[in-house]
């Protein structure tokens, strides 16, 4: 490990991850490789459906790295989906074109049927190892300075999908579930701890230099279950990585999480905190310990209409961020009728500041 | 005014709106009036649309007097919709049974032509008048202790639905317009600044006692964004309204707005700060002057199965203010599957403390 962790080091984003303020500031994006890119859409056509793509390692690979030969990006980011680890586990997930993810929904009572971490836990599990294997051809691929970012969905945010059977704007199932039964919940959310655990630590084997723990709906909960199940279930993950992989950066992004987002970064153990872009710069930075890292957080919406003013905002980040370890990226994902020309544009307002 | 003030003060609930701590602490419930009510589902029948329930004097009355009956609430509050505003001022808006509202979406172009603010600016609006009409017909039945809230949505919340054309997850339409138009989409927000002042004073000439302002989509913003079209919007509209009305409290209700609360509270001269279920109540009290209401925030999902838990939770509520004025309610609406027995059980609750 050391030989290798030496040479991350060197990579711009992974010195900011340890606490050290970098100039220029790296850079990557929230689903940086996707719909927006014409050279996805090509490579889209070649698979039959999403999870196809994610599942075949020369197609996931090369569409990880097509950012990168674009944009020149700081990371690359597994092209994934948090929705592979409730897939690795039996339930059945489908992508509907243009409607989303829809799943057959775990209740208390199908739970054992449904999902089944042996499935996970023992290793060998094909799916999780095509992602693997689309690691290792990355790897082989990146350029020195770019790091690798794997990623896994937290468990409250997978298990959204998993309980409401896809996205929802109420989530009146999994939180009704959660509070009238927790200790029945709670057994849903030990299996994606360790099923988490397990899948970061195969991606970490594989070749990623940092993760990202996706915790986008942290801001449905009330503070009892914010506690429960999302500083808990991100505490634990957190400590088994560091003690399995004590080199690997984890950066913690509890979209929605607000006031809450002290808190997740002092009890949880994150080496990082990703921050939407609701959040005041002033406000976090003002709260967190000195060189704590922070990722973020250009509202992804000034990116769809010209490029006009998109100096104006990375200039207004950065200043808000003087002297914080700090990697520039979005609130939220890049969205698909973004031109790709705006993004060059934002890079290269960032590396000429 | 003076006689109606004098009046007002003497109920609970606008004792603690204008800074007094009151025992046993108010309490109404957000959406307290509507389908989880079998009276109300009853009348439901007796109108075509939802909309023609909001706009017949007599239904939109009883709707708004059913719960107050059935558990002797604080607070009634005018049994209406949001979107009588743009309804009201040309656009197209309908109820879908089990969907939700749809409307004609508003745009940059068709601005001028859908949205007409001399319709409602000039006074006497048909469905308006019908609106307030209701409101004389409820101060007529209501109990001596029990106050009269009106409202509006907030200019920002409105907007979303008019221009989305309805709900949404991802509000990019409306933020889209917001960031790449700024000029063209203060036109919308001016206009429904405007005629939601209008709205509120005709509401308080009819006879309601506070209002409050929702702002149900607080947390889709960047912090440019949150304060060009949330917080100043609602700075506008409050002071027109204490000019117009100083005796009538505004409760303002930022949903999701989290870390900007203390600013919502101090920059917009609001009376109280209503506050959802994600709001860490130690942590808004040590922000909020002294003697500044709040209400709130219990998590609706806690009423949807039995009610062993609710005494805990609305002790570890009131622990948590122990010395703040505190209005009772939930964090978001009455949940329609919640059992009218479990209402029942929280007021006793709350009422035995």
């Amino acid at each position: 490990m050391t030989e290798k962790a030496n040479q991350g080091l060197e990579k711009p984003l992974l010195r900011v991850l340890k606490g050290e303020c970098v100039q220029p500031r790296p850079i990557w994006l929230m689903r940086q490789a996707g719909r927006y890119l014409p050279e996805y859409r090509a490579l889209r056509k070649q698979a039959g459906s999403f999870l196809d793509l994610c599942y075949t390692p020369e197609l996931a690979a090369e569409i990880t790295l097509q950012p990168i030969r674009r944009y020149g990006f700081d990371a690359a980011i597994l092209f994934s989906d948090i929705l592979v680890l409730p897939d690795a586990l039996g339930q059945t997930v489908r992508f509907e074109e243009g409607i989303g993810p829809k799943l057959d929904p775990v209740t208390a009572d199908n739970l054992a049927a449904v999902c089944r971490p042996e499935a996970v836990l023992g290793g060998g599990n094909e799916k999780l190892e095509a992602v693997y294997e689309a690691i290792r051809l990355i790897r082989r691929e990146l350029p020195a300075e770019t790091a690798l970012i794997g990623f896994c969905g937290a468990p409250w945010t997978v298990a959204t999908y998993m309980v409401e059977g896809g996205g929802s704007k109420t989530f009146e199932r999994i939180r009704r579930w959660a509070a009238a039964d927790s200790a029945g919940f709670a057994q849903l959310i030990d299996i994606l701890v360790d099923t988490t655990v397990a899948h970061l630590l195969g991606q970490i084997a594989a070749g990623v230099e940092a993760v990202q723990l996706f915790e986008s709906h942290a801001g449905v909960l009330d503070t009892v279950g914010f506690a429960r199940w999302v500083l808990e279930p991100a505490r634990r993950i957190v400590t088994a990585l560091h003690a399995a992989a004590p080199d690997v950066p984890v950066i913690g992004f509890p979209r929605g999480g607000g006031v809450q987002l002290p808190r997740y970064a002092s009890e949880t153990g994150i080496d990082a905190l990703g921050l939407d872009q609701s959040i005041p710069l002033d406000w976090i930075d003002g709260l967190l310990p000195k060189n704590f890292p922070v990722q973020g957080n250009l509202d992804p919406i000034y990116l769809l209409d010209g490029s006009a003013e998109i100096a104006r905002h990375v200039e207004a980040i950065c200043e808000a961020l003087p002297e914080r370890p700090h990697i520039f990226n979005l609130g939220h994902g890049v969205i698909k009728e973004t031109d790709p020309e705006t993004i060059q544009t934002l890079v290269e307002c960032l590396r000429s500041l």
